[in-house]
């Protein structure tokens, strides 16, 4: 008999989303599952991490499948540390986020607890993968991700996901049927445009609410947001040595030490 | 008489702090300084922006400097958001950030409000750069720092910093005389070995303090960590596209619509 591979599950949006119980199912059929989330949902969090606070961990029984699952007061980088440190007796085979609450491509990921899990995964050197549906809403349909979920998950586990590398998975908000493939992306560039929306307190004080509206500003078709846009599910190879190589040279071509000789 | 460069300056300690004060004076020097900086410390925030609550800005005199200032109640890149959408009234010329009580080189990068104040810059196509000092102490000497921030803030308004690309700048904590000069780096590979300090409350629940040792598994003399160590000020050119480019070959061999057709 195999043994089953360890999978750590995580997400950003809380242990109770709907998105994290819907990646569990799949994720239940997979592997020996231990789940380590946000008490409370963490959304644009990025890649957080409580350094200045305590971190309280318990665990919870929330339904009556297989999986073990801890409650974490912390960010999605924190569960995974803690599940990974304290928790787990070896280290996972894979470590899953998700399903997200909305879209991570492009440049969300930047903004991503999801992504910030599977990220801190990475740098642990565990396999890793963030999925997202591209719907916000609390009561997404999150059925029709489940056999992507599993393809793409069975795969990294077949193949192994490339060294220092975490995937960006993103699932259209379509029908199973409607869904034409999975496709290897990369990241659109794009940005938000924030319009603050200014209001006044009881007191009379002034405050904001971050709002804004989201611009793709590339229109290649070998990006993760012409992907969602045409009903593919986008995987991005993603990651986390940030380092603009290929501009190591122009910057060697500045003063930086000429003026400091004098 | 040539216009004065205006420039956007925050950091992830608040505006307190020792370091965004020594930052100010160089800027001072250079360009029209506003500030717009958290009301706390927020180190280890990552790229966390404030969506689920309410943002307050209040405008301070902290001294008699010609910079204006601003508070803000969220997270580093809540600042520049803030700063770009509704303080300023043109765009920056540049946006520096820092001088950070500590480290942000190799994979701190990535846990980084510092940088991630700086990077929300870069996405928003304002050139930007991260300032961090090898020291975490709140009474750090920024003194030595000075002449470097100013040499390559001037580099950076003189030679432009290349599209897409942040940089990020760490000094190391030795005196000025014992600085051998600017080096250009690659981002070493790196983690922090987490050893979670678990306590109990007076109540007798268990808690946790993230803690760790830091561990660079990268002996490159291209690295930050190695610039770091021989006494260089490294300079890495920080980009915010996290696509493995070089990976998405190797995941089109999995298969990953073969399964999804029966």
């Amino acid at each position: 008999m195999t043994k089953k591979p360890l999978i750590l599950v995580t997400n950003d949006d809380g242990i109770n989303a709907p998105g994290i119980r819907a990646l569990i199912e799949v994720i239940n059929t997979i592997g020996d599952v231990v789940v380590v989330a946000p008490d409370s949902p963490q959304s644009g969090m990025g890649h957080a991490i409580t350094i200045n606070s305590t971190l309280y961990v318990w665990q919870i029984n929330s339904d009556n499948e297989p999986q073990l699952e801890y409650c974490c007061s912390g960010t999605p980088a924190d569960c995974v540390k803690l599940g990974v440190r304290e928790i787990l007796d070896r280290k996972p085979d894979l470590c899953v986020s998700g399903i997200n609450h909305g879209s991570n491509s492009s440049i969300n990921v930047i903004y991503s607890g999801t992504m910030s899990a599977a990220i801190e995964a990475g740098i642990e050197g565990i396999p890793a993968i963030g999925f997202s549906l591209l719907d916000y809403k609390w009561k997404a349909n999150f059925e029709p991700c489940k056999p992507f979920v599993k393809t793409i998950t069975e795969n990294a586990l077949k193949y192994g996901i490339p060294k220092d590398v975490v995937l960006n998975v993103n699932i259209p908000n379509v029908s199973k049927e409607q869904i034409k493939g999975i496709k290897i992306c990369r990241q659109a560039k794009a940005n938000w445009v924030e319009a603050f929306d200014k209001r006044q307190n009881p007191q009379g004080r002034d405050y904001y609410w971050l709002s804004g509206k989201f611009v793709n500003l590339d229109s290649g078709e070998d990006t993760d947001e012409w992907a969602l846009e045409n009903n593919y599910v986008s995987v991005v190879p993603t990651q986390f040595d940030l380092t603009a190589h290929k501009h190591i040279k122009t910057l060697n071509r500045w003063d930086l030490n000429a003026q400091l000789k004098h």
